[in-house]
């Protein structure tokens, strides 16, 4: 049984934790792993409708995350979470929960300077938040606290999507959480092998 | 890998949901089955405080549970809900959403009649709902739908909670869910063999 993980990716709106979601997801099924992905704006819709963007709301909603990535990561499932999680102390606090159940917690700082992120303004938001037309928005209206020590830096001003895909999958080798790539490699070829034998 | 499966528990407070819960969840880990139980209340506090008694509240806390049973359950985990879950709708539509994820659903009818949950009234809240002191009292105060054709009807009024949980047991094993339990003391005693040759 492979040992259950929480990858909790933070970081400002555009910084790219969606898009390194969608470059690894393949990457850690093809290495057997089981994975969850808690999206922010998915987990709004099924486990917080109604609450909104002051900080009370904004902890309560990533408790709730918490809950469910623990209750994964602790049945043996790579939980991926992408949500702006802006405060230290309750990313500190679910650490904690998941680790007292036994599973890992990795914390993977998606850095972006705001000046990227204001040149780049994919969906127009950051023009609205310096406007004023959007209270509460992270890094601009709202406050974000990087991580002190996060188990992983990536940063997208200066990393393409793979080169911060490939340092990921690095830390998770490392440390046990998944199988290097010619373990599983290997391990099909005798799986062919023995079914070729068994068809003679 | 075992399949999952989310074994949902409907009824009244009081007819026994977390009495049954509590007996059938080390049974289950003795067949070797990966178990977490999403009990009402817990899940009140951790996905859905704030919420209250309403039609529409009572839906969105059920939506909610459903929502990390199917995650549990399409990783394979088996999931005991026990939670009164009083709407027909609602509960169907958990089971669409969990059959849809590949994992099984089945529906327990934890029944027991009205006149006897009064006679019991363990926490004393049926006299208090009958005198009026509680609004939203599922079965006084408020509706419950009964399952029309629900996979397990157990009824703490004329069985044991040993007789309810080994029907719920055998339906599992019938069912291909868990493994007979004689299965696994064969694996056992192969283990302890392979290993005394070990030794040798």
């Amino acid at each position: 049984m492979s040992q259950g993980f929480t990858l909790w990716f933070t970081g400002l709106s555009g910084a790219g934790k969606t898009t390194l979601t969608n470059e690894l997801v393949p990457q850690l099924k093809a290495r057997g792993v089981k994975i969850e992905v808690l999206d922010g704006d998915e987990v709004r819709t099924n486990l917080s409708k109604g609450l909104g963007f002051s900080k009370e709301d904004r902890d309560t909603n990533i408790r709730r995350i918490g809950y469910v990535a623990r209750l994964l990561s602790r049945n043996g499932v790579g939980v991926i979470v992408a949500a702006i999680s802006p405060y230290k102390e309750i990313r500190d606090e679910v650490r904690k929960d998941v680790e007292a159940n036994g599973a890992t917690f990795v914390e993977v700082f998606v850095q972006a300077s705001l000046d990227t992120l204001v040149s780049r303004d994919v969906k127009g938001l950051y023009k609205k938040a310096i406007a004023g037309e959007i209270a509460n928005f992270t890094g601009v209206s709202d406050p974000y606290e990087a991580p002190e020590s996060p188990e992983i830096l990536v940063s997208s001003d200066t990393e393409t999507v793979a080169e911060s895909a490939a340092k990921i999958l690095d830390h998770l080798e490392e440390n046990g959480l998944i199988q290097p790539a010619y373990f599983l490699a290997q391990q099909e070829t005798e799986a062919r092998f023995a079914s070729a034998g068994e068809a003679q």
